[in-house]
């Protein structure tokens, strides 16, 4: 922050909030540039003091209170100030701009992601925890599928799974209007229909309300299922997508899976710690184009997402992004992110593979564990 | 719009977009006060044609397109112009601003969620389709209830059933932060633990970083049980809770449980057309306080919620709030609303009651249908 020019960060945000204190409760926490954070916590102040290490935690009610308090611990009100500006919503941000004193306002959340981009030893063995519950559901989806078992069927066991090895239902995303629940099972043409969702698969959903994932429609023989699911360990996330077919699969199906296992490959080589991001992703896009996949790669064409990765952790919508653009931005050791190469063929579905890795001095590892073939049952 | 001064408003959440256009896709709906809407889609104008009957769709890239397309629809550029400023991040605002040439902007989110409260027979018919899955639910948890059953086993066998019948898994909430799966299983003392979230109950969790809900705990004989479940139909939501225990509960518990129902004898009583909410409001808690729960109603001492009923339909936290000082907004005929009175003990834990109802002209009809008895098992 000081680098920044910012004599204090305002957080407010639940993953924000959960990484810097320990605890989620609501309220929010002042960090300034120098000294000790204050929690100032609506609810539940006692339940902060149990969970957190925080010294500094104390009861408000309101934003009124909030300059009182900053002075009885001392803090001369800061002159600049970082809020989280690309989550924060107007009418909130106009109170605490106010309580604030109207300060100069800076957005902090570049500040932020990229501290949390960089995962500690603690972080990765929960997002390790993650992959292990992902291995265990994708051998259960093994294990479930047969003629006749529709999406959602399949859907619920695999969530029900999940949740029994704790998974709280639902991932946290940073993006306005970020919805996602335990992630998608896609069968066949379903996996080829767009969503509003930016994601490289969407689904026609049971009803346009909500307008993604499974549509309720049976399984067969030789169409493609993409099983793509958000694991969960501790607060973190990992992320993870197989493909598997009945019976057979269509040549051509078979190829672009092995394509996209391809650009994995490449990714794998080429990322190491100082890679940009926008150069991995447009080599990964070079390669799929070379490889014949320009029209269905990460999407059909008019509704291609703009990324291959994503940063993960207590958000699946982190730094990094794989992504367009992103030239500025460079991979450092111990960022994870999920990759997921896919192609799109509309009227026959999806097939693609997904990994979390975390990058190393060396490379990249993935956290993710499940067998990367593709299997045809 | 024409009332409150606006040339047009833009709306541009999950919940909105599908209120006004009947599909979900992502974009920005552009209303202006006279004339047709136009629809820009990002992705999927296709989908959008299909799925929604406003005959303005158009698709576009970016926010630099905005006003060439509004003049190619004959729209001369708003001077005045409404966004949803309680749900717009602060980055995402300054772009549209931009975008549409810094003009006036007010909070068209009021206007929307008035229209919104107001449900037509369809919405309700959609809601009753929430109340009878969510019945069904509930007759699974009495049908599963036993010693040594965790909360977690109930509430992911409850869960997987609401899937089946096509809960999305998850339900939208507007307020910022608003976290919220498919609703709580509390079981004993972990339903008097406060949380984060701005609920009258809210359970330990499985681990700090999500903080609510079920702790784990194994079902013993004399402990209440809450079951509070969102239910789901095509897009609405439903809530209720109702609340059991195993072979006998504590009298003082069955006596809080029948106070619980008083008040909501009272709600049904008094809630009319032309009701303000802060009335109804008041009453329930003078009620409470009469009948000696004023230490227990609405959760523990100083982690008391400020209201009893929130509006229900495509979010879980519309218009009306039966609220604190909320004394100049009054009941229409056909708002919806979930009312739940409940009553926590520190170290036993919580009971009550939460039906969703509809205001008609006589008065409230209750959408939920379970039977409300305290149920011993």
């Amino acid at each position: 922050m000081a680098v920044a020019g910012l004599d204090a960060g305002v957080v407010m945000q639940n993953a924000d909030l959960y990484y810097f204190t320990g605890t989620l409760q609501s309220g929010l926490l002042y960090i300034p540039a120098a000294g000790e954070p204050v929690y100032l916590v609506r609810r539940d102040a006692a339940r902060a003091r149990r969970e957190s290490c925080l010294s500094r935690i104390i009861t408000f009610g309101s934003f009124r209170e909030l300059s009182g308090i900053l002075q009885d611990f001392g803090l001369p009100p800061g002159r600049r100030i970082g809020l989280e500006l690309d989550v924060l919503p107007v009418a909130l941000y106009r109170q605490l701009d106010a309580a604030l004193g109207n300060p100069h306002i800076q957005d902090v959340s570049p500040l932020i992601r990229r501290t949390r981009a960089i995962k500690s030893a603690w972080e990765l063995q929960q997002m390790r925890r993650a992959a292990i519950g992902l291995d265990e559901v994708w051998r259960l989806a093994l294990h479930l599928a047969c003629e006749g078992l529709t999406d959602l069927e399949l859907a619920v066991a695999l969530e029900g799974r999940a949740r029994s090895l704790g998974h709280p239902g639902y991932a946290r995303m940073r993006a306005f209007n970020g919805e996602v629940a335990m992630g998608m099972v896609l069968i066949g043409d379903n996996g080829a229909v767009p969503s509003f969702r930016n994601t490289p698969l969407g689904g026609v959903g049971l009803h346009p309300a909500i307008g993604f994932g499974p549509s309720g429609k049976p399984l067969t023989a030789g169409v493609p299922v993409t099983v793509d699911l958000i694991g969960y360990g501790a607060g973190y996330y990992a992320d993870q997508t197989r493909t598997f077919a009945l019976g057979h699969l269509d040549k051509k199906l078979c190829r672009a899976y092995d394509a996209m296992c391809q650009i994995q490959a490449l990714l794998v080589e080429t990322a190491r710690p100082g890679a940009t991001w926008g150069c991995l992703y447009d080599e990964c896009c070079r390669l799929a184009t070379d490889l014949g996949y320009a029209e269905h790669f990460m999407g059909t064409v008019g509704n291609q997402v703009s990324f291959i990765g994503h940063g993960i952790g207590l958000e699946i919508d982190e730094y990094p992004f794989i992504a367009r653009n992103m030239h500025d931005q460079r991979l450092e050791e111990n960022m994870t992110f999920a990759f997921e190469p896919k192609a799109v063929f509309p009227g026959l579905g999806a097939v693609g593979i997904e990994n979390t890795f975390v990058v190393t001095r060396d490379g990249l590892e993935s956290l993710t564990l499940s067998d990367e073939s593709l299997r045809i049952l």
